[in-house]
């Protein structure tokens, strides 16, 4: 039995969150398990209620179940909020109160989806790679910062422990991946904190001797990241390089509304889509629930250890495709275009 | 009559510069004016002979002209070096000294080059944007900053006087270009540093109220580059986000070989091809000069203020494209390809 809180939030969330629990009961069902789901608010429509994006009643229901699922936060509505009120704010405090530490990304590129890539073809397709990002230390959580009439400054700061649990996590990942390329992405030609993360990531390698690990800096792996994307395996960084190269490798394959992510800790794990909350077509029923229901599959591989269920769920997603499937963001010019519903009714019928 | 120090440098740079200086004497005695060519020693060709990669007498050479051309610098076999001594150090040096506080990076992509972009055709041809990255400041040359067996820190700072002088700039180009649209790149929502950048860049666009301004996150910046370059024209952002966006902008033009930079202050300048030293086929006659030839063009734009002569560059090294002259870098399979005396040549055929 796996508890699970939900957290639909804002804009399309609600939506993409119900598919990706008609598919959650679909596989409890298949491979006899239960799940108990406990719903809570975040973001706007928990900012809406109580004055705030999160309540500490939220956070400790994300403290006490197995694994958080949620959609998106956010909207016009919100935006005009003092930063300390933002989504934004409320997003970075769950983080670091859950310790997630790591953020996973895959940069996977469909067969059936390879030419909504504006890359070309023959450059993108094969393309699969997993990002593993720092997600709560860095510039994003270091101390000092501030800015007054005059001036405004950040601290990019790293400690031994933050750099080595990232590493040990990718390095592990490639591992299970038959000894995966991990390719560690800094700037230590200019930053002294990239030179103690490349020194730590190379410590951590001698654990890992049949792993190849290349360093890259990152300028260099943004334009590698276009260039020759099917040159990566396994990518690990900082927070902010991060947050850049998994949004560009996200972008290259194409299709954002497809892509799943895990950010996790030692303790606890939360399951998102990386697309946002989309708040004009959000209650329309126009919504791709395909990355939210694969952020249930990465829940499965990485929380519950259970990859036949995972591969249950991508199979789905495939079959759905391979039918031809499409919702609004995938569809080429003139296919025609399914609903939320359609869609997930579609990856539930071949669980 | 203008006085140039010119400084080959390393690997490629000594081949390039000299088509360029031909291309600089062609312009000069076309349009009748003199120029006096003093060369000097930089990076990895400097060490090798004084043990330091920029020595004074160089750097009061850069003070003491009209405009700094320079090749490249760098190679493996000064890679191993401590930090303090390695080209990197040298280059941070060199711009720190002169002040030049201005990275303009083109990202324009030529017509009959089109092909060799990553990006499918419809994507990205057309695009032709400039990249203003600030150059001096933020977390390149913050305080404090170092590393210990358990912790390493930089910091990003920004002065108001270090925002507002990039922003101007920024906007004065904007302005010649036709009112044309300038996007301020920042992490506004995680980084205080860039909420001050922020409320700079638009307590300067109120000097320009008929320009418009877009702030944009550099995540998502990062993606917009590779999904639509062409909603670009002109981008302003801090010194490491400008990093990372100007390779990506190159990147997504296909031709690295073919971009040139100026890096201004408001007492120096310096131009240089974007590329590096290429020590693999340095030597050879093999490299493509165009990039370093553009930065002669980009000087006469920005130091001398003679766009005509600029123009003339220009046109001729569409000219010697148009007519098929393909170095190795940018000929398609199964194309002729021409050494870098042959394109030089042709270029000042052209002239
Ligand atoms: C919304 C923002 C704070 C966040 C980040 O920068 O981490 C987002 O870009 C992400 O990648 O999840
Ligand atoms: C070599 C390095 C220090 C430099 C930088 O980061 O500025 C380079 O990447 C550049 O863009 O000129």
């Amino acid at each position: 039995m796996y508890k699970i809180v939900s957290i639909p939030g804002d804009g399309i969330g609600p939506e993409v969150v119900a598919g990706a629990l008609e598919v959650l009961n679909a596989v409890a069902k298949k491979h006899g398990f239960e799940v108990e789901i406990e719903e809570h608010l975040f973001g706007g429509a928990s900012y809406d209620v109580y004055g705030s994006m999160l309540t500490d009643e939220t956070l400790e229901a994300c403290k006490n179940c197995d694994a958080v699922l949620l959609g998106a936060v956010g909207g016009y509505k919100w935006e005009n909020l003092p930063h300390d009120k933002k989504p934004e704010a409320a997003l970075l405090k769950l983080r670091k109160e859950l310790g997630l530490f790591a953020n996973l990304r895959p940069a996977k590129v469909y067969d059936a989806l390879v030419a909504s890539s504006t890359l070309k073809t023959e450059v993108v397709q094969g393309t699969d790679f997993m990002v593993f990002r720092e997600l709560t230390g860095g510039i994003y959580f270091g101390q000092p910062r501030g800015y007054d009439e005059n001036r405004g400054w950040n601290t990019m700061v790293y400690e031994r422990y933050e750099v080595e649990r990232i590493a040990r996590l990718a390095f592990e990942y490639a591992q299970k991946r038959g000894n995966a390329k991990v390719t560690s992405i800094d700037k230590a030609n200019v930053l002294e904190v990239s030179q103690f993360w490349r020194n730590i990531v190379h410590e951590v390698h001698q654990d890992f001797p049949e792993i190849e690990l290349v360093d890259m800096y990152v300028d260099n792996a943004a334009m590698q990241v276009v260039r020759n994307p099917k040159q990566f395996e396994v990518i690990v960084t900082g927070n902010i390089f991060g947050d850049i190269l998994s949004d560009i490798s996200g972008m290259i394959t194409g299709s954002l509304g497809m892509l799943p992510s895990a950010s996790i800790g030692s303790e606890h794990a939360l399951y998102e889509p990386i697309h946002g909350s989309a708040p004009d077509i959000a209650g329309q029923n126009k919504a791709n629930p395909i990355a939210t229901i694969a952020s249930v599959a990465m829940m499965f591989e990485n929380s519950f250890n259970r990859p036949e269920v995972a591969g249950d769920i991508y199979a789905a997603i495939e079959g759905a495709l391979a039918a031809g499937l499409r919702t609004g963001d995938i569809a080429a010019p003139g296919e025609a275009i399914c609903s939320t519903t359609e869609m997930t009714a579609a990856i539930v019928a071949r669980i």
